[in-house]
């Protein structure tokens, strides 16, 4: 495709098999692209300004980069990540980008090296691999490009060909920036997706006075159970009214509750008066992914539960760099006695969408595939995060498919705030599903016309449907 | 092979290792098949009736096929699985096949879709891919075989070249079909296997009145731990007398315990009188796991240990259409610390056999291939259940053979009831063997004179030997 | 390469892959051995007497092959493992041998099959597989060659192109062999290893005893908590003055503790009056993890953490025939918990090296790729004792590289105490490397320049770094 990224990459070595995944992959290669998770700011189509320097769009956010330079001794402020005390830190492009060339042998075999060449390739036109001697050139390539009106927000999402795009706001945001992206006449379709995790999780930093405005903004009464719920509905009223169709949970673990109407109260109001101990506040986490379900059944919102992770395990780099910062590290993750009370509940409604998410793989054949494979309304997302990669992507398909076949999955998320690399991320996407189909078709376990159309909809319909885009 | 399945099914795409593949397969293609484990119903051998309409014999009683239909939102009903309140439900097999055949793309990348080709084309001479404009024409093809002598259940169990199959029968069963099938001069060789969870099992529904019963037909005094111990040598020989080599146990977890005399007298005192607590139930199951073992040291039955699924997960399906209706979910599975009391007892004999299975791959290289690859009591099982599929099988010899080896396994268990399908089973298994076996050569990690005669051992001699059969 | 061993063993049958492993394996091929854990005896080194026979230096030490022939009813006694209790057992070399090759066929698919075709074929030049019918010949080659001088102990080592090879001795260890080697100016590289497992682990045999031990060694009074730490700095001191450039320590779990000064002290009297409980002795070895980290920071030497076998499964061999007899069987390892304390404390610290392993490859892409990907004191140590084989390399490659990259790992140990065999571990290592860079490069997803700089890295440059040799 480029002088960076071969126009085979990803594709399987034995030739039959490369010449099905080059013939599958081709007719899905253009398809729009249909993001219906992520986290590109929506400020951003808002106010269509020109994007910063090279590195502070390319190396400064991504958790992805700096986490690797950091364990290979790295400082972070080197990398001009802001400390939260405000100490000075590295604010010139240049010798940031310099500092990752000369590390950018760090990420061999990995997918910021492949999205990095695609990005650098493809979209800014570099032809030289990333090293110390040309890594000048290639930031001068990249801002000038970034100077240029055809590089700015809407101009890419035009020419990355994305369909629709779902951005994720917290409860509380006001949505102005999707407001503004309304009012503008701009035709780029971006929705949001409601996030509430900083009035659902009472470890939450501020969570009483969040639900204090949770009651502000919706008029409802949020220190009474049955106010709470209503202002969750008025919420998410609003944000179906900016386009979202689907609402996120980041919890640390899959557990579910389903407390009578009663307890569920009581537990409500321990919460809410912060008298709730360890046990409790994880309870009442629990019971609201089941109460969101619900609303769900009402509302027509996907449920997303993207569990697993151990944030901020390093105490002192959240207090120096705060969160975010690559220290977020995947735990053992059960989700068949975690889910029961949900699925008791509402698993059995066929309208009702739930997407499950996972950061251990040992979960895949054993628990997911065989629930989503059963329970109407559990689909299972794609290979998330640390596993959104060609390895992950391949361990996904090959662990679930036999169980809950390609239909109860919902195509690809790219999950990133790295707008330059969704494209990269999406082919990466259609490049690996189709390697797989192309070695069910040489394996004969597959014709191959129903491997054409298994391309198309891993790659576009799924998503829309499985997102109700 | 035929219009459905392709004679290099499930081969390597390499050239090199495909020819390996296939000369390998085409050496074990044809041999008897050993079917150890299984849930045919031996009914159908003794009476040797003409089997049901398509649906009934292939869709409604198929819980890998009823669970994605339902998953998609497809109601059991329709597809004809009885309700527990005798409401109606579909009983036209056409309409059933017809929906069966309107989904039959959520099975791509499935074994059941494997089966289903295997099946129709290979067994039934049907040439176009199902879907719905070929349903009535596969549909009629099916019931016309169906009607004929050639399709009735003896003779096909000896055009599929069984050379011995295990039927698998509760502890009160009165092994009336083994006895008809025995007294009808019938040549084809029907064992049963002892399967005691109802008599073994505080939890199993009637379980006082199942250890009467049990005390009436065996003369054993039920109601004290000697009686029932003896009870149960009774029945294993009586079941031995119908050709059992094997008892089967599927508990929910891997547990055993090793009491001393008094101590197992007085749990069993305490479960026998209804007054043990959950706690105590599980260290009856436990016990009873390790007292198996010692009576198999006595009479030569294997033990087969199937742990590890969360049984009925949904309670309002449980309640609408009883068990096994795909809601039987796996479990992360402990065998390291489950099995030490019984390995403590009886793990070191060499006459004894004990087979384990599991439905947590993340087991197979950690903790079973250690296990057996050296306590000479234990073998593996095949991959079983959701693992019984070319992925999963590729993944139990990738993750057990170079701790336990090959001789540490036990060939393959179809473990099915679906008996069209049995060739079928049987011959992916070998497949996906003689692909693993053709990368070991094409590695140049065996010679090619030893994946002969693995392939001849893991198709027909292991499961033979293991058995005891 | 030998008629026992092709000279492609272990690459990709795919031509161009093939092709392309040649290439990179050939450039590495002859590297220098660096060997930076293991457990050949320094005697050997120091003696430079010739090996026994056949049988006593490649079969009865090997826990790998008995443990594989016990599992299959071959008493320990006949291989000749010596008895506790003093019990006659086989010593004619050529019996033990004869009975190992009459079961060779149990190795098929094992890593001793390739470590022994190796031996046998590119060391001892023996030509037919090992069979009942050609045992005697290749015991007669092997016999020979052993009383040759080019096959003592120091003229292999020569002729192995071993740069360093790094042996493990206890604390207590008065290391007499490692100043014979270094007095005997010979020019062989052999530097110890600090284990201090014996004075670290209440539950180790003679505890007390040890600590009293180490107490006169060192003139600290390992009866207070400061003397004995004070005590481990000595011994280190000790250690690195022949060499020792790394730790290790074999904990049950990777749990690490970071208790305050007095609270640590109050733990330590009570573990070294014999008053703590389980819970307190396994605290106190959490809290040497950290311990032993500190010092680390101190004196520069490597720590590594070699967690998650449960020892001496079986209580009856080990009162028959004592520990390390292949009843050591994984358990489930967790480290995202168990680490924190000893990462809080000094998880930053670029300066300090440690080396996490693991026996539960669940943790590879969940646990230790993530927290290897981001903490700078942490590396991942190679695929380890059970996982030390073909499929087991490719899984941590497969499974780690995306989050951790190929530079937090650490190259290749080979861990042996079976000498014969370290040119073999080493080969198979650099192969199953170069088959994987050969796949990311037919994939594109590397450039083959980079493949050829990673594979001389692997094989040889991040050994010598990570373990400062």
């Amino acid at each position: 495709m480029t002088a960076l990224v071969d126009r085979d990459v990803l594709f399987p070595a034995e030739p039959a098999m490369r010449g099905l995944a080059r013939a599958l992959y081709g007719a899905v290669a253009h398809m729009p692209i249909v993001s219906p998770h992520g986290h590109t700011d929506p400020r951003w189509y808002a106010l269509n300004e020109p994007f910063p320097d090279p590195a502070q769009l390319l190396i400064v956010p991504d958790h992805y980069i700096f986490r690797m330079l950091f364990s290979q001794g790295v400082p972070l402020e080197a990398l001009g990540v802001p400390r939260r005390d405000g100490a000075p830190v590295e604010t010139d492009g240049r010798a940031i980008w310099r500092l990752f060339a000369r590390h950018y042998r760090l990420f061999r075999g990995t997918p910021t090296r492949l999205w990095m060449d695609y990005v650098l390739g493809t979209l800014f036109g570099v032809a030289a691999p990333l090293s110390p001697e040309t890594a000048d050139a290639a930031y001068d390539t990249v801002a000038e490009r970034l100077a240029e009106p055809e590089f700015r927000p809407r101009a890419l999402f035009e020419r990355f060909n994305i369909e629709v795009i779902a951005t994720t706001e917290g409860a509380l945001d006001d949505l102005r920036w999707h407001r503004m992206i309304r009012e503008s006449g701009w035709t780029g379709r971006v929705v949001t997706a409601y996030r509430p995790d900083a009035v659902v999780d009472p470890d939450f930093e501020g969570f009483a006075g969040n639900l204090d405005r949770l009651g502000e903004l919706t008029g409802c009464d949020t220190g009474l159970w049955q106010g709470y719920l209503d202002a969750h509905r008025a919420r998410r009223a609003f944000f179906r009214s900016f386009g979202a169709t689907s609402s996120d949970h980041g919890h640390p673990t899959a557990a579910t509750e389903n407390l009578a109407g009663d307890e569920a109260a009581a537990l409500f109001d321990r919460v809410r008066t912060g008298r709730a101990d360890a046990g409790e506040r994880a309870r009442f986490r629990a019971q609201m992914l089941t109460e969101m379900a619900k609303m769900s059944l009402d509302d027509g919102l996907v449920l997303q539960i993207h569990p697993g992770s151990w944030r901020n395990h390093s105490p002192a780099m959240l207090a120096r760099f705060g969160r975010d910062k690559g220290f977020d590290i995947p735990t053992r993750t059960d989700y068949v006695a975690a889910l029961k009370p949900l699925l008791d509940a509402v698993g059995l409604e066929p309208t009702l969408g739930v997407i499950l998410f996972t950061l251990d793989e040992s979960s895949y054949a054993r628990e997911l595939a065989p629930l989503a494979g059963v329970y109407p309304a559990l689909k299972l997302g794609p290979a998330w995060w640390f596993h959104d990669s060609a390895e992950g992507m391949r361990r996904f398909r090959e662990m679930t498919t036999e169980t809950a076949g390609f239909y109860n999955t919902v195509g690809f998320n790219d999950d990133t705030r790295a707008f330059p690399s969704i494209p990269a991320r999406h082919d990466i996407a259609r490049r690996v599903d189709c390697a797989f189909l192309a070695r069910l078709v040489a394996e004969h376990r597959l014709r191959e016309d129903e491997a054409h159309e298994l391309a198309h909809e891993l790659a576009y319909t799924l998503a829309k449907e499985a997102y109700r885009l």
